[in-house]
């Protein structure tokens, strides 16, 4: 097996980082930076839609982008838009609500939102940036259902913006590593893949408590602002690692809701639920995504051998094995090579890959609802 | 998390080895080999019935046995009574075939019959070496059905001798640190278990072709024989580990049939099966056994943090880490291991621990009977 090592890797991509363990300006996979850039010295300028956790994060990373900058934000807290216009010096007309987001449309010095908000507001804020001629960015899930996914679709294609969604394990070197591994056949074939992911949200010995065991967003237990529970935050990693690791859809799913150990903190969406998929040519993928403990792997076998990450899908640093060894390679920020790795793309005047564009959204999406089909009928789920 | 070293462990059992990598005279789990031995010098007699693949293992592990010895074997093939009496200077007297075995009985050289026969023969034997007065062990699955299991255990009680069942991974260090560190619930209590074992007995690039990868022996293929595919002969390792690592009994099973790869192989079991296992208190297992490529792990994620085991339940070594480092744990050979540990007791005049016995045969096969009718019915089955 032709492993690439930190050092290959970094050579390969043109970047002489030496022997940096950790690489924050690591540039994105889709433009080659020895490539002559038409936009050398430009970024990108970025609207920050939804100030929670995330919106944080992708802010941070704008720090650091060497595509993107954070030049605008859309909050409906007006106390959070005082303290971002303060902490990053963000112009007064810039700054936008959720009632006059849409005069956007007028503002030049934005180039794309980003739509940080909980997951059924996507629909909204992106058909609004869209109209407004900005491209999109919003997180994942896409949306809620099968139908706001082709919705937002149809919006940015009829605007013509590019729509992409915030799969930022596409822009992580580990997770492109078992894709390399698994669609170039590197071990042959891939039969088994298991691919789970789950976050403890609260304290398990106290499970008649509702408050959060850590600030991961009250929003994700509202099955109106969520579309569902662990699942949709979670578990659309195992389904995105197990398509990518193999390059093949999903033909049929099976899946059973897990046991609710807080029933009063998952009223309205499920705290655990695993899911079995079949792909074509016969390999299988298990997965079980829960908010009631911490797992986070992905493990991959195949022909002649295996391999797999754990930690696979948090923001790392993440450390991954095949059968033949330890993989060596480069630690990045997510947020940062992804921010990077659209902002070139679109600097550039070129599509978006289409496995992180609203395509792909719907296609996890349409696979999310055969899943919870599936749990809730007991039955098996053609695709 | 206090975990047990290489040297504790050692100093626990109370045999000063050094730093010895691999022990391969590590006393059982069960008689603290400081412990005033009634029997000492004295070894219990052997007389292995079926001398395939696995009774071959048995036979060589016999040879540094500290508490048992080969001192019989009972087969139906003449060329090969002639070649183990040669090799392991087997006397005349002790040599059995399928028809005069029964004689066995006044065979006073002879303590116990370990029944490495096809598991649908496991049955017939075990009541047969019963009924002669002799102790037993037979081979995992215990038998091919619910019922037989009964008989068996029923022979075994009515005759006064004790039936234990091959269970390995009793013995075995690693599988024994997982099941305290489950059940002593050092990281909590368990909520996901992830047990897979697949062995790829074919070559997966001939898919027309029958003739076997490895010699894995022929009759697991054979339904009447095997009594069905990988799920009898290695999906009950995965049943094992997800019930000792918690000390529970699973409560529901779904189950899914996997791809037939090679239809002409697999006409008569099952090449590939996965299934999910409910456990009291809201545990769940996922699990996945396969003749078609090689998988070998378990791994437990609990409140506070996770351990696993890859390779886990093969012949090893087997390695394992927890969310806190990795294990340090003696390498042993693990039938000798569990001839030592079961040939102890019996010498010892004591009853056999609950877990190796036909009791626990039969609670496997109840869950396999379940999981098979869940698999066929694509029903949640209620254990």
């Amino acid at each position: 097996m032709k492993s690439i090592s930190r050092r290959n890797f970094v050579n390969k991509l043109g970047v002489g980082l030496g022997s940096a363990a950790v690489l924050n300006a690591l540039p994105s996979f889709i433009v080659p930076p020895d490539e002559a850039l038409p936009y050398e010295g430009k970024k990108l300028n970025i609207a920050v839609c939804g100030l929670g956790i995330y919106g944080n994060l992708v802010a941070k990373a704008l720090q650091t982008s060497q595509y993107c900058t954070l030049a605008g934000i859309v909050t409906g807290t007006p106390a959070k838009a005082k303290e971002w216009k303060a902490k990053y010096n963000i112009a007064e007309k810039n700054i936008y609500n959720y009632t006059n987001f849409d005069k956007i449309l007028s503002n030049k010095d934005i180039d794309l939102v980003y739509v940080t908000l909980p997951n059924s507001m996507h629909k909204e804020f992106t058909i609004r940036a869209a109209k407004a001629g900005k491209h999109v960015i919003t997180e994942k899930p896409m949306a809620t259902s099968v139908e706001d996914c082709k919705e937002m679709i149809k919006a940015c294609s009829d605007a013509g913006v590019q729509l992409a969604v915030g799969y930022r394990l596409h822009y992580e070197p580990h997770n492109m590593e078992i894709k390399r591994l698994g669609q170039d056949k590197v071990f042959g074939p891939v039969r088994l893949v298991e691919a789970s992911f789950a976050y403890k949200t609260y304290d398990t010995s106290k499970i008649n408590e509702t408050i959060d065991f850590n600030d991961h967003g009250k929003w994700r237990l509202n099955k109106e602002l969520a579309g569902g529970g662990a699942l949709m935050d979670l578990g659309i990693y195992c389904i995105q690692a197990s398509r990518y690791v193999q390059g093949l859809e999903p033909v049929a799913v099976t899946a059973q809701f897990g046991p609710v150990n807080n029933p009063k903190r998952f009223e309205q969406v499920e705290e655990t639920i695993s899911w079995q998929m079949e792909f074509p040519g016969g390999a299988i993928a298990n997965c079980t995504t829960s908010y009631g403990y911490f797992i986070d792997r992905v493990y991959a076998s195949a022909d002649s051998g295996t391999f797999e990450l754990s930690p696979a899908m948090s923001y790392g640093p993440l450390k991954g094995k095949t059968s033949k060894g330890e993989l060596d390679l480069p630690i990045v920020n997510h947020q940062q090579a992804q921010l990077d790795g659209i902002g070139s793309v679109i600097l550039a005047n070129k599509k978006l890959p289409a496995h992180i564009t609203g395509e792909e959204g719907l296609k996890d999406m349409n696979i999310i609802t055969a899943i919870y089909e599936a749990a809730r009928t007991g039955k098996r789920v053609v695709l």
